[in-house]
């Protein structure tokens, strides 16, 4: 039968505990992670404590001195957890009572696990999105560096997954590019949200003791003090929108990388992943597996599903603070885990993927040009209601007489509209196609160029 | 082409459609909702084909009033559908070459139904955030107000739903207002994305004649236009987000709501709801149950069933539009619809709430002040950890006795430390400890009336 | 401000009600559904009623004639709804009021609306399932008989989507019908949880006046009753299970048309959709879109959603009734009417698709057979993973040379492996090679003709 | 190969692997917890092949003391693993080479990973599902025992967290254990699917090497073989089943835990957690949390989001074997850890739980009994709804008085029907209340007695 006496919240308690309930209860296998940034939220708050006359001087140094020497364990991976020690917050207090003695027991004084937790997750999360941030401008940049380079490049774009219309290879991946910057938006304004400091809620009902919110939000460099103790402590907001923020972001990486496992087929035979990025079969000596976007795409579903979790963990629970939020914390250190690898192995795919110039060029065909031709009636004065019925049985006649859209020869296509004459022949020239996109946001040259100027003024921002 | 009559189930193939596949194609049933916009989209659209030269200024008149005339027939209710109008943009292009002939056969020159519907969809969202924005301000003034008429209550604060320290109710309302701040905040976030124009994007490669699409942005009053037109015809992030704000918020009020629920049981019995937001049983006549707020959290279940839904369709798609993307809008609708009850009957709820002021006043018990009996020593000099033991003790102390905390004698707290002195007596005053929390976001009235003003002013915004 | 007179449960109220509280609160607008089984059960519960003396025979009588009449006027479309009418049970219940007078009174003796929406539920649900059950047999056994008919066509097996092995394209059918057997087995399961009767059961204690719930089950021709009044009348496992059934069914099905959308691209080009589950382009002439099977896969996520939001409503609901628990048939309802329309839809693709057979064998390349010339090896002895390597190595050597590897010289082969002799011809035929795998389970024939006599017992069961 | 020197981002992918990479697709620090099941799916395989003769004995000999040997390895904690290890099979293979050598490399013959590692991962979920089947039969024992001991003890059963009627504790204990037989039948059902051998599928078209499936079938114990090796090698129903059935075992545990959080506040005080599955507060001295319960229901968000996971992952994917099926593991792995844990502390809990009798009977309030008093009515010939109205009426009166309801005189009661007479005494003894819901299901002890007799003969099953 233990005693828990080396329990933060020990003095009350009697019974044995069951070591089950006991694993089951604790989150320093997790929350260690947590080990830097519950040190810098000490230090603060002993500083606050201090500025409020609830330390002395000497003892604040004392504190403080030990926290950097217990930094200093974990930074050397010294720092020796015992058994009792549940969560990152005992283990940290525990050691600094061990190398300073009781002035440690003064450390706590107002604060709460409630709030200091949340301070924590707050402050590492902070980071984590700071390094997320750049992870993904990096990402963008790649994209938008190939896509200047690779401007001239043209092959088909597909709605339905059917040859819809030429574009340029540059459009398809600011299409992609473009996709990112958002959630770079939205991620700033997550970040924004993070950036809110709880500390000095204490458990429930606020800081009883004089310590200034605004100081410490000051020592922290947070942006802003949480407005309400009860909510301080529990909502968890911060948290969800992160994970569905990366949610988000899977779900644009895994539409990219489909692209580019179609594109990979032999029959689409676009592109070509780098070695790097595939992996061989255990069985068939030919095969190059684009393993790496399978995993990009797949880990779409595992970030969301941690998102639906916590939303569902929150769902009707009362209010304050209760120990189902303690979930909180693994959600945001797997998906973290995996946004960081998920955004390096875009880009080094992206990077070097090789393009088969040749293969994208053959597979424009005259009918994707049905659209110009309409067009060109269009332009010939005909509504397009009635072009594009034109054009429809342009490709029709084409298709009955086994030929490409293009090889109907000048009077077969007058049969079809009389509009049409010699300077038809322009429509086929899928060069002259895209450059007629110049509407911003299109394919056209200076379109493209325009969207690469735009994307890359964002990422200054 | 295979003949199909030669199968057992080739009888139902025989014609060019199957009416199962038509149904479940069309979209009218629902997006018939859309008429408005898609009328309102379609005018400027036609003066954009005017300014690039694309249709005479006489012919720019007869559409536009066509299009009133459409307009006329579905406000006054008398807008015909045919089984051909699969959907709203063939209904009322229909209807308009029905009305003004073949002019009409103009107005889509450049246009596709992907950029179209996107369109449509984003002018709609745009209303109803703006509405759902107002009923959520309603809802939080509500709650503000009622915080500053009841300032004085005091009551229980739980965490883990056990009595932790008595906090103003008004901290509490004030809790769930603040959460809702950040729901307004977030709202207007995604506000911002919905007001991007993807019109002049085309079914893929963008428009090529000419149209200019700044000045449908400002005829169309959006605040930007989309950066590509393989993206812009093809993202739904603006509808994920809206979905995911209404989960998060949904989830906030399925807190509140469970708060609500539990206090108003006989058991706690410090609220009862208004006759008209109860209900009755069909078999136990003495029952009145708080259905309204049952129905608000259940709900927090079926929205995020739709985000859930949403994420999940649009993972893995191949880029740019797919049908799968027709799956928006039924989420969009039913989810607007949803937040619109909820947060009208949320309001009447609130306002129209009965507090049980000497329930409230009785449950404060004298352990919940043994947090500040803590407080009380750390004021005297004795380290937190210490505090917190020794009061601790004395709670023991207490309950072994079979008496109240506060009904110990000055003697029996000296054997717990001798710090205790007569104005121990101080502590035993609930409306002491509350003003105690002074800290900003404390139970303390000074810290509840800046919570009040801090949120009055971010109404504002 | 209305008098609540009509409601089932008024006689106690005296307050108003807020209009959009009662449409929030009101299930009519799709509860109606019921009116069937709602009548149905009534009377059973009327027979079990008479049964234990709680009604006269001639008051059954009158009770289910009365009844009928109410049955007949739904069935004719002339019932008429009241706005009071907040639900099925209140609309069916006031009607036969009308209908008979006070005897009406008599037909709830003893039960609860929560024993009656449920025991209405599993009705409904027990001939939906019995429904989709048929159709996903109807589904399967057209896939059956198109892998019988077409069993001899060969095309590329993939695997990561990368061209893998040959394979026979009734294998490739088989492999989805396989799948939906499961479904069709795990719908059984969901039938016999759905089929157990929870009428009698009260709103919470059970039934005191000495209902005989065998004899109701009997009369109902449930397969068994439940056992705990508290569970019986809150628990929603069955609906929960129907949910998850049909997303599983769904991913199932979403596979199978992501596959068919891949083989009907212009660069597979096995695979043509009949007109009829085919949508033109609003833009582009040319353009012919597998709506059908982007919508199929689209369902997956809405209906998923459903099985989301459901278990998140369910999530830390207090025991027995509460309101959220209404949630439950409009999910219901909505799947239910997708998997009808999904079911058909999918059957109708698969019926009426067409095949290219020379595109599919043309697509086969001698690189897939890299595995069947290490297989060569294995059967001249050498271990596995020297002949994969082997294998391997000619690979390479062939691409070097720029030919296909079946052409390699035997004397090339053998600088490979000294193994290699004439007979390894034998391997470049790609009827050979499915030929032999004749494992159960492979693509051999053999081997794909005793799958169909699999599936076909199983569609006997 | 393509030199990658040449780009700016091209010097981290100098070489041919990136680190990121190797990383993000290793999956061994996961799948290792399958050493046990791969060496025992390969000494099966080995065997197979020796049936087929492509082993001699001798090989097969050799080949099974070195998995023997491999396996004492794991058992002793001594395995050594390298960085190229990438997943188990490798690892277990590789160490196989280094103990027999080139034996070893027969033994991957007509296996790929794709079947190897989808037969490892049955073989492991059938033992977890087989312990957690044991650890559910305990927690339902406990509770079927506890239902039994305690069957005389009365307290209020709620609807809508409104008190309804008096039950038995027993009553409402036995309402969660029926709930949890449930998961105990679909739990076998899912053993059945999970019990099912895929081995001998290879990589997509089967076996072509003579191995005998139902051989390896009888080796491996297994129920059944799979039908088609592209279905086999891909399929991970039995995966998202588990996932499921795990979500709704929990969703039933968090309505469970959810009851006796309410149950042990302060406000209703019906039951008291163990010392051993309670903690304290770090800031407050006298709280006492229901951690425990609360991580139970917490935990159904966690479980849940991993198969909202799966399924998305799963939703649109090609068939057959692609990457994203590598998601499967992690999530098995996490969801049997907390099932086992769940089960074990949730079987703590109810075994060491306190109740407090007296607080129960104190909390019985004759207004419950307004049902029975309607049905004392029903009793004398009255219909129901007026019953139900007159019982309605009563409440009101004594409502209006300030008494409780059987504080009204006879006379009293008269004013509201004329049937009421002496004998309406004894509808205010709550024991004769429940004693009168003898019908099956019911709250009276001979309908409790047949529901324990009921549960204890599934658990036999």
């Amino acid at each position: 039968m233990a005693s828990e006496s080396g329990k933060l919240w020990g003095g009350r308690f009697a019974g044995s505990v069951d070591p089950t309930m006991d694993k089951f209860n604790s989150s320093i296998a997790y929350d260690r992670h947590l080990w830097n940034v519950d040190l810098q939220g000490s230090k603060a708050y002993s500083r606050g404590l201090e500025k409020a006359g609830l330390l002395t001087k000497a003892e604040m140094q004392q504190i403080l001195q030990g926290l950097d020497k217990v930094a200093e364990e974990w930074a050397q991976g010294i720092f020796k957890l015992y058994p009792n020690d549940e969560d990152i917050h005992t283990a940290n207090e525990r050691r600094l009572k061990e190398l300073i003695g009781e002035a440690a027991g003064k450390l706590h004084t107002g604060r709460s696990r409630n709030d200091q937790v949340v301070t924590d997750l707050r402050l590492w999360m902070r980071q984590t999105c700071s390094k997320l941030s750049t992870f993904l401008k990096v990402l963008i940049e790649a994209m938008v560096d190939r896509a200047e380079a690779e401007c001239e490049v043209l092959f088909p774009g597909y709605t339905h997954l059917q040859r819809a219309q030429p574009i340029r290879w540059s459009h398809w991946i600011l299409s992609h590019a473009v996709a990112l910057t958002r959630d770079l938006e939205r991620l700033k304004e997550v970040q924004k949200r993070i950036n809110v400091l709880p500390l000095g809620s204490g458990a429930i009902a606020g800081n009883p003791l004089g310590v200034d919110r605004e100081f410490l939000c000051a020592e922290l460099n947070f942006g802003a003090i949480t407005l309400n103790s009860m909510d301080a402590t529990s909502e968890r907001d911060f948290v969800a929108e992160f994970l569905f923020w990366a949610s988000l972001c899977m779900t644009h990486l895994s539409r990219m990388a489909e692209d580019l496992i179609l594109y990979g087929t032999k029959e689409f035979n676009f592109v070509q992943l780098s070695d790097a990025y595939s992996t061989g079969s255990s069985l068939m000596p030919q095969k190059k597996n684009p393993d790496s976007l399978e995993l990009i795409r797949s880990k779409a579903g595992r970030v969301f599903g941690r998102c639906a979790g916590l939303l569902m963990t929150l769902k009707g629970l009362p209010s304050t603070y209760n120990k189902d939020l303690q979930e909180d914390k693994e959600a945001v250190f797997e998906v973290s885990d995996t946004m960081t690898a998920v955004l390096q192995v875009a880009t080094g795919v992206i990077s070097t993927l090789q393009i088969h110039r040749e293969n994208m060029a053959q597979a424009l065909s005259p009918d994707m040009l049905a659209t110009d031709l309409a067009y060109y009636l269009v332009r010939k004065g005909m509504p397009f209601r009635q072009a594009h019925e034109a054009s429809g049985k342009a490709v029709v006649v084409a298709e009955m007489k086994g030929v490409a859209l293009n090889q109907l020869s000048l009077q077969e296509l007058q049969t079809v509209s009389p509009l049409f004459s010699s300077d038809v022949n322009l429509v086929w020239d899928y060069s002259h196609s895209v450059e007629q996109y110049t509407a911003l946001g299109g394919t056209a040259q200076s379109s493209v160029e325009w969207q690469i100027s735009q994307v890359r003024a964002l990422l200054q921002m």
